[in-house]
């Protein structure tokens, strides 16, 4: 099995998120698709280590948040490589409040879903999600995952279904040891001020590693 | 609930496929993800009425292949416009056979799968697949649904979990009365050859209606 062909799945970019009593908590996901019409109900597969997983069990409901290729890569910083578990995600990137649920204000579209079932794999929880309430909130591009691997240089977090430890890369590159964003911009990386950060985690110029082939 | 901002979710094109005691079937599917890692698997939404529901259930097996921005757009139209109760697609879309199960030949990549795990919506199956067998075709890019829509003008077969009856249309246009292709090239469609061929059904040019908004 060639697990290349399993990249070549279309995706776009989602923040998922939920309460854990009172305070909101959210990762990024990549997996979300609508799978009926009538009623509308979307599925969404969260991975067992994501603290968001049991938050959603708790809650009942969840909502999904659509980034466009507007949205800051650094809410992908936020969401995909820190755990709600120890921070509050929400306290650094601005939300809106939409049927009682909290959602990315910087995002193209949002969906508001009650749990109406859920299935258990190895890895991941696949949520579905009866739709309570939808809008948008811009008329901006949503973000496809393959924009996010190739315009903003990001990599899968971990704990994504669609993450592939073997991912190659094609020569010595500044990366960011905290989030794997590979730097790619027109000014040499040495010659960055020393308060450049990382555009997807927000880390500092120190952090980044040069990685060879 | 606005019901646009679920056209904000993002998908590939996809033939999904499996045998009816014998004989290849197959439909055109959007809703296709991967939704676990170790092992690697992917969940499909089939609507209740597509044929080849019924036949997966049978088999037990299916595959998916991933259609590119090169694939021919009347494979759409063969496998997303007509019932493989009373059509065999496969005689007009060559095949393959990978891990014994039919592929379309023109596409970016295939996975072939073994059913693990279903769920009934109202309106569609969510078959769970473990996939058995996977590889890239070609380097060709991927189909997004967005590029269907908007390069290809097609529309979303009724079938489809996402399907909106009230898309609109913003001016006059000459549509395929058979899968609702819009006709939008250079050429004034009074112009062309009386055997035009809708490049997504394959029907001739008699059958396009001037639709108004």
């Amino acid at each position: 099995m060639n697990a290349k062909a399993l990249r070549k799945l279309s995706y776009g970019v989602y923040i998922v998120s939920s309460w854990d009593k009172g305070r909101p908590v959210g990762c990024v996901a990549n997996s979300v698709m609508q799978v009926a019409s009538q009623p509308a109900v979307i599925a969404v597969s969260v991975n067992h280590e994501n603290y968001t997983n049991e938050c959603i069990k708790a809650c009942g409901r969840f909502a999904v948040s659509v980034l466009s290729e507007q949205s800051e890569p650094s809410i992908i910083g936020v969401f995909g490589f820190k755990s709600s578990r120890d921070n509050d995600k929400f306290d650094e990137v601005p939300r809106l409040l939409k049927c009682n649920m909290p959602v990315v204000r910087d995002s193209a579209a949002y969906l508001v879903c009650e749990v109406v079932d859920k299935v258990e794999t190895q890895t991941h929880t696949v949520f579905f999600g009866k739709v309570l309430d939808a809008d948008l909130l811009n008329e901006e591009t949503p973000m496809t995952y393959a924009y996010y691997h190739e315009v903003v240089k990001g990599k899968s977090p971990k704990k994504a279904p669609t993450y592939l430890p073997e991912a190659d890369d094609e020569e010595a590159k500044w990366v960011c040891s905290v989030c794997g964003y590979a730097y790619s911009g027109d000014v040499p990386f040495g010659e960055l001020p020393e308060d450049y950060r990382c555009p997807v985690c927000g880390q500092l110029k120190a952090v980044f590693q040069l990685k060879t082939k």
